[in-house]
Order: C-alpha cells, then structure tokens, then sequence
C-alpha cells in the first residue's frame, strides 16, 4: 500500500491548483484556506472516510503561487504522503491547548505578505470545519493578514468538471443504474421498507460503489410525504409507489439520483404526475445550454409542468453534482449562477399528486456546448411496475 | 409514515433537554444554538443521511426554559414534525439573499432578553455548520446579544449515556460482531482489499446495521503503516494481518471498534505486540472507574504496553463514542477530562511492530461505577487465523 494516490495523476491537481491561482489572482488572495473533506480532497486527492470523525481539523493552504502544504493531524501523514502533496506539516492531535493553530498560522504567514488577505469558503452552501473559537485565534494571530471570504473563487473552479472527473461521476452514475435495475428482486409488497433500504445499499455495494453516502427514499399510494426520510419498518404495499434517491461513491465521486417503481397498480394521478415529470426532464434534457441562467432553468422547467397540468413542488428542481453530493449551483428561482460547459448537474423536478404527497425524478447530467449529455441511464417513461 | 420518530419515546428527549438547560443556568445561557447532526439529532431526534448534503444549515434553538425550536430548510418539515418537537419554523433554502439567517434572528431574539449571552459550540471537536458570513450576520443582528462558546455545556451533557442510549450502543456493537465473526468467509489471500472492505460493508447491513458511517483498515506482514485510509487494490497475502475498523450505525448510533485477522502465518513481532495489546486492554478492563481522569488512562496504557515490552504509538490511545464515530474525552495525556459513570468509550491501545507498522485493538465499553462493561464482544487472545 505504498503507491501514490490512484484517484487521478498529479496533473489533474495541478490544473486544478492552477485554477484557483487564477481565481484568486483576480481578487487579489494571498492565500485559501481550505478545511472540508470536499475541498481538501479536490486540492490534494486525500480520500478518507476519517472525516466522520469530528474530533480533529484538517487545513489545506494554497498559495498564490506554487504548491498547497498539508497541516493535518499526524494520524493522517502516511495516507496523504501517497497523494501528490510534497509538504506536509503534522501535529499530535486532539491537542485541546493548541490544535494546529501555531502550525497553520506559521504555514499562512510564511506564505504571505503581511498585508496579505487570505480566501476562507465563507458563503452559500460552505461551512468552517475547524472550531470557531481556534479560528478567530488563527484570525487574531495572522494581523495585519485577514480572512474573506473566498467562495466564489472556490466555486467558479469546482462547478468545472473536468474530463477525468466526468469519467469518474459517469462510473458511478452506471453502479447505481445497475443497482436500481435490481430493486425489483427485492423490493416486493410485504417487505419492510427498512430491509428494501439494506438491500438497495448492499446492490450498490456489490455493483462497484466504495461506499454509499446518502439514501433515502419514501413509499405511498399517492407519492411520498417527503424525500429525506431513513428508512421505515413498515412493509410496502400494492397501493404503493417506492422511491429511492441514493448518493453512492466511488473514488470519491457520487452519483444523485432516485428512481420510482410501481410496487402494484398505480392511480391516475400517479400515471398524470409520471409523464409530466419525464416529459418536462426530457424538455429540458433538449433546451439546456451553457450561457442559461439556473433560474432559467427552474422557470423553464416549472412552466413546462403546469403546462401538463401538474403543480410543481416548492424548492429547488436541480443543483451542482461532484465530490458531494450536492453542489452550487441550485434550480431555484434566486439562482442567477450562468450555467457553463462541464458543469455536472441533476435535473430533479418534482410534482404534487394530492396535497402533501409527491412524485420527484431525477438525472444526472453534463451540460457540454450543445446541450445535456445523461450521465445516468435514462429513468423510462412508464413507471415500472414490480408487483404482479 | 406517519409515525412520530421511532428511536426514543419524548421522554428521553425532555430529560436530555433538562440536563443541558441545567448546565446553561450554571453559566447563564439564555439559548443554545445547535446547528450539526449530532447536536441536532441529539436534542430533537431528528434522523437523516441528508446531512450528506452541505447545500442547507440546520438550526436547533434550546432556550433556558421551555421545549426547543426548530429553524429549518422547508425539506425537512415532514420529517421534523415526525419527531417530538412542536414548533418548527421553515423558511424555502437554499435562498442565497437570507439562508434562514432572518428567521433564526427573529427566534433568538423572540427567546431571550436583550442583553443575553447565547452559547454555540465553538470549542475543541466542535464546528459550526452553517456559512460563517450567516453566522456573522447573525451575531450582528441579535446585538446587544452576544454568543459565546457553550462547547462546555453541549460536552458535559452529551458525554453521559442514558440506559436507552447504552442499549442503542450495545445493538450496533453487537451487529459489528456478528459482521467481524463473517469476516473468515470473504477474506482470504488472494482477494482485493477493496473487496473485502465491500463485503464486510455488506456483512454489516445484512446483520442490521442501518448504514455503514465508517470503514477503514490496512493489511501488512508487519501491521499497517496507518488506520485511515480507504480500501487498495491490492490482494491479501498469506503474510498479511488484516484490520478492518468500523463506525456502523443503527438508529443513529455509532460503533467505533476494529479486529485484526491473520490471513496466514504471523511473525513472532506481531505475536508479542498481539499478546501485549490484548493483555493491556484486559488490564484497562479492570482498571477503569470513574473519577480518573482520561490522561490517567493513556498514563496506565502507555505504561503497561511499555512494561510488555512494546512501543506505544503515538496518539490517543481511546475516546468517547456515541452519536458520532469518536466524542469527548482522549484518552491523551493532553485530556484531563474526569471519567464519569455512564460515559461510553472506546479503549484503542495502539504499538509499534516495527518501525512505521503498527497493531491497533478496539473495544467499546460503558464505564459503570464498579468499572468497564464491555458492548463489543471482547476479541480472542489469540490472532484468529484465516488462512490454512
């Protein structure tokens, strides 16, 4: 187990690094910080499922120029010396009196000048992974540097996939499509939801997935009450239609995608909802473009399902897919975002049946210069029906 | 679907709420505002994997009497009225112009006297999940509120178990045990490493577990150079000793302990530091009470490995466990947190085989008053050995 990071090459890194120095050199960052397993994994290629444990910060700096440097707990050492990175700076800890704080303060002031401003991920959809208590000591103790906030330069260079990472999200996208093609073998009327859940996951499993990040899923007659939800141990029913939404990873790439399947013989509303939902998909699988705004796509998409004389649920229709499971930019109607070639997105509209009770489609997608290509198989337009 | 949640009954809920009102009183908190899974589902019950998604922050607001208010994105709604809180607020997110940061304002303000010090956790094994710009915005809009760091408080509450949680605790560790007695039949020479991580994920589901949160594991002849990484490639050998460590979670409850597996014959290295391990932990088992400090118990650790004749590792040699893989406290000499009754822990004595190899054992314990009781089922003396 001495080999190099496999995920990708150096050089897929170094663009990207590269990428970000541009970004930053337009705003004028001296350096990024960077503390969530997203972002350090896109910089660095370290994968680890460690990051479920919330004892310890982990910190990447860019500099304006030249590599990133590692400040991360010695635990993680060996495993990040197999990535591309060449200076990695490491601390024992948990160390509640000083938690990596001189080691990155050090590493940020050796990197900049002392007017510097130094880019944190500050805004929509980021969050601080480090205790905010030792981050207002870094804050204080990089002065006269300081913090701002640096998502947009972040952003602008994630929601670009490139070709390597499409490959990777196209691989996934098909584990999941040939786990979703087994549900019928275990998906029948009387069987717990909660069983169907276990099952789906160990499909993905045997179909190719590391590990499965994210599945949820709901059953009823009429649709599902909400799309977040564990599983249930109720068992499903002839009456129901079941949705799965799952987040499988491999290599660190997850698909976002459900599937709804007729466990018996559906309503009409059902039947209604269904064609609406895949027509408009297939209306906007044909209309996309790079240049389109995202709330372009949400009104494109919301009109085309009143259109069919179904009502569109309140939220967003579709958002940014990569190395999480959900990205910038969102289907909403308060996302201006541009939407540009290579940009890896869902399209997930989603209806009322009866009151309280929906239908929600989803695909995954790479938007090139000439409009979507599906990175998952296409959801067919006839609810497949399980039950007898 | 419509059941309230399912994991505890309100009162469990009420008690955990009345312990951490108890702690804010002592320090004059007026609210509490939690905003990670853990803290979440710890005060409401709020169960999701949607958690996998960062696009939405998440507000649970505890004031110093009274039940707690939910402050979250409207997906959540269904799934949060199936629990036992009451008043829930909801705002339409993502919404990039006021990400809920309004409505969390309002309800703070709505909860506490002008002058009020609101506790967030901001210390060690804590971080905020929210954009640090809304948090900023916050701060400034409930002046002449002010926040200050509650880590204290959330910490000293979380890290006792109630009887119901340390039944939560015992159920996954038990379907971890019944997943590592499985090991023997995917695990020998020959296979990839990345398969037998897949299969023993998939041994975790079968046996109940509701989700696998965490795996890691290394094979080597000598041990394995770190307990971080992901699955290789690479084929066991008959020189290997395997080690698979998980966090598998059921109800929302983490296990955290690993096993070690001899694919074939061992060197008399790892036979000494195998010995050396078991008969410490053994040692620890009778060792614990509550009272000491968890410096105490590295000091104890380090030093019976050392009289055993091998070299401890470096790190923590255990740690708190619960609703997330690792909690306070370290079992570090940097840890001078007092051991208490109830508290549940794992004890991870690590060494060195040789230089830059290592053997780690896990077990998962709750400390009673007379001292540990085992919840994983202790590990045999012995090595078990795969291969013929």
């Amino acid at each position: 187990m001495a080999e190099r990071s496999l995920i990708f090459g150096a050089d897929e890194y170094r663009g990207r690094i590269r990428r970000l120095q541009t970004e930053m050199a337009e705003t004028g960052l001296a350096a990024l910080l960077l503390t969530t397993p997203a972002d350090v994994f896109y910089a660095t290629g370290f994968l680890t499922r460690f990051w479920e444990s919330p004892t310890r910060p982990w910190f990447v700096v860019v500099p304006e120029a030249g590599e990133p440097v590692a400040v991360i707990p010695a635990i993680g050492a060996e495993l990040m010396a197999r990535t591309w990175i060449g200076d990695i700076r490491t601390w024992n800890a948990p160390d509640p009196a000083d938690d990596g704080v001189t080691l990155l303060v050090d590493v940020i002031c050796s990197l900049s000048r002392s007017q510097a401003r130094i880019g944190v991920p500050m805004g929509s959809e980021t969050h601080l992974r480090m205790p905010m208590a030792d981050f207002a000591r870094v804050a204080e103790r990089i002065v006269p540097r300081s913090f701002v906030d640096a998502t947009a330069e972040v952003r602008r260079v994630r929601e670009i996939k490139s070709e390597a990472e499409i490959d990777k999200l196209r691989t996934v996208c098909e584990i999941a499509d040939r786990a979703f093609a087994r549900v019928p073998e275990f998906a029948q009327a009387g069987r717990a939801l909660e069983s169907v859940f276990r099952d789906f996951q160990i499909a993905l499993l045997e179909e190719g997935a590391d590990w499965v990040g994210y599945l949820a899923g709901g059953a009823g007659r009429q649709g599902y009450a909400d799309v977040i939800s564990p599983a249930s141990p109720e068992p499903l029913t002839t009456d129901d239609v079941l949705m799965l939404d799952t987040g499988a990873v491999r290599d660190g790439y997850f698909c976002d995608f459900d599937r709804n399947f007729a466990i018996g013989p559906v309503t009409d509303a059902i039947r209604k909802t269904q064609d609406a939902l895949w027509l408009t998909t297939e209306a906007a699988l044909e209309t996309l473009r790079p240049g389109m705004r995202a709330s372009d796509v949400h009104a494109f998409m919301t009109a085309d399902l009143l259109r069919r004389g179904v009502q569109p649920a309140r939220g967003r229709l579709g958002h940014g897919l990569g190395i999480s499971l959900t990205e910038w930019p969102s289907f909403s109607p308060l996302d201006d975002t541009v939407l540009r070639q290579n940009m890896v997105l869902t399209l997930e509209p989603s209806a009322e049946v009866v009151p309280g009770r929906f239908l929600v489609h989803e695909e995954d997608i790479v938007l090139r210069a000439n409009g979507p290509e599906l990175l998952s198989a296409r959801a067919p337009q006839i609810l497949p029906r399980i039950g007898g």
